[in-house]
């Protein structure tokens, strides 16, 4: 099927007696350029019989450096579009004027229901203007939030914080909306049945923070029973790697400054090791020794291996990766994509943010019929 | 001197025939009680010949502590507080009925002009709460902000970030203060001579960021060529520790959650880079070989070593040491506030805040009269 324009890739993979997960990627707007991206798909497909591509972008860039991987062939549709989203373009400029983009035709292949899930290491900003204009906002939610990961102590490995900067801004029902979809998204994208949510302040005192917290705060802890999670109250900066939370909440700049805070903080650490082992020609030694122990260890942290911001709130899944994704990143990206879409954990999503303020013990049908689409 | 309740250890100190600058410390409040504090005092005596204390708490305790160290003899004045303010005391509390305690006591020691700089280790909130009330705000300054230090890749060896979180709110004119005051903290109090300023923001770009934060990124602008630093435009949360800037401003909010994600980013890392090297008996021995570059990393990003955050704003200093602090890193507040007092920086800071939007190069008396208090 590669090199082919024929939308039909769900069928013909279905055809050849395996069901397969149809992921949309757009090829375009990434540091590293269309190669990286193919390489990552090359790197899925060889672990993963049950996915298909289809693949947006320049056709005549794209073309054959799918051809030149035999585990796409078949699996892999390309979609030409003219136009790039940089990372410099400004979304509302996007929004008027970038309907030849590979982004915009990327999204729309999960508008169509070609696709399940869309992937993009594009430009963030044009990604959420253009996600929430073709795939619209799921009844109920005020704001999308972009859900990330962050390596933790908890057992799964990593703490999920909500928003990572789809917006600047979140007053207290949007906190409420981002803790309902969180906690969903932990539940259903990644197997927590109970997840423990926290919510970013100053301190954990209850006098102390922004208004609009305390009002979160309020919103949160009534609605902890009903949408079955636990609310432990407000968390620190330092919590965010812990094990006492699965869930962060956070406006969207506060999240984007503190997870930049903290990959920064953490490449800083991991280059002034490098100089220490390069510093003598013992520590040099100690290096080579200590070589199994110190891959471990950079795999642990490696921020590769956790990619993928996700979009919640939309009618349909969107994935961003980290714009200097390699082809690891991206096959980490991909990786969490067909995750999300093999759970089917979006129409459960819708289920869960239908909560409003208000909804009590006392209503115990509405409960109920949320918790059986959830479960 | 020591077991006197006299106030005059500054001038019997001078009579000495050295000529010392008196530093007023709270004993109380901080983690790891008086102790810590006595010990912190007697490493930075023995490194420094020009240095007298007045310390504030519970006499019966503290005087045994310093009984034990001869190198505090005849340079330390104990004054007895009752009270001691706790870490989940409430400041507007501490404002109405903490007038027995330590912390009361050390900052009034500053307003009558019996010490230079005032130090505690006690709770952030109260302390400035007490401050802002015993010392007065800066003529012209609205909001006081805490300056927090980054380890960072710079030749000082950090960055500086205002506001760490004295406030969880800051509006452009805020930002600007934060701005002038950061500028000539380093400029003054750190050596920098032309420092760079940067406004933390979610990009780099213009249109990004809150209303208030792009009002801010104009009247810094306008400021920059008037009060004598660069101002480098929007910086990003991987900027705290990079060496393109000097001061980072942004609101107390946001600058405590990246402070603690950076601080608890870096505690992480290290906790794993220990597993790892414990992991195989080849690893230890690794350890063992790698011990004199190691040690040498551990030093550099060793946060002991820059211990205090400086409340700018005041009439007067007051340098909050963290509430874990041990001797090493409560000696390193107590340097900082000696270093601050010996450069008479709160002097040339209250000379330059008193620039106000408009102040051009259309003024320049008013300007050259600014400069000349500040070089």
């Amino acid at each position: 099927m590669t090199e082919t324009t024929d939308p039909g890739s769900r069928t013909s993979a279905s055809a050849q007696g395996l069901q397969r997960i149809i992921i949309s990627v757009d090829a375009m707007g990434g540091d590293r350029g269309p190669a990286a991206v193919v390489a990552g798909l090359g790197k899925s497909a060889r672990k993963n019989k049950h996915i298909g591509f289809i693949l947006h972008g320049d056709k005549d860039e794209i073309e054959p450096l799918v051809a030149k991987r035999p585990e796409l062939k078949g699996i892999c549709e390309v979609r030409h579009a003219e136009g790039v989203v940089t990372m410099t373009d400004k979304p509302t400029q996007i929004l008027r004027t970038g309907k030849n983009t590979s982004m915009w035709s990327a999204i729309d292949s999960v508008k169509n229901g070609e696709a399940e899930v869309c992937v993009s290491c594009g430009n963030t900003g044009a990604l959420m203007a253009l996600s929430m204009m073709r795939l619209r906002k799921l009844p109920g939610v005020s704001r999308p939030a972009i859900a990330v990961f962050w390596p933790s102590r908890n057992p799964i490995g990593f703490n999920i914080m909500l928003d990572g900067g789809a917006d600047i801004r979140a007053d207290e029902m949007d906190l409420l909306q981002y803790a309902l979809m969180g906690a969903s998204y932990a539940r259903n994208g990644h197997g927590i049945q109970r997840p423990r949510v926290g919510l970013l302040n100053v301190g954990t005192e209850e006098h102390k923070g922004r208004a609009e917290i305390k009002a979160a705060a309020d919103l949160i802890t009534d609605a902890a029973p009903v949408a079955n999670f636990d609310y432990i109250g407000f968390v620190e900066g330092g919590d965010l790697l812990s094990d006492r939370v699965d869930v962060i909440v956070t406006d969207g700049f506060t999240g984007n400054v503190a997870l930049k805070t903290g990959e920064g903080t953490a490449k800083m650490v991991n280059e002034a090791l490098k100089d220490a082992f390069l510093a003598t020609p013992l520590s040099r030694i100690a290096a080579l020794l200590a070589t199994t122990s110190l891959r471990r260890l950079k795999k642990r942290m490696d921020p590769r291996r956790s990619n993928g911001g996700v979009f919640l709130g939309l009618n349909g899944t969107v994935v961003k990766s980290h714009g200097s994704a390699d082809a690891t990143s991206f096959s980490a990206a991909i990786k969490l994509a067909f995750d999300l879409a093999q759970s089917g954990f979006n129409e459960k999503l819708a289920a869960r943010v239908a909560y409003t303020p208000g909804d009590t013990q006392d209503a115990p049908a509405l409960i109920e019929k949320k918790a059986s689409a959830e479960e």
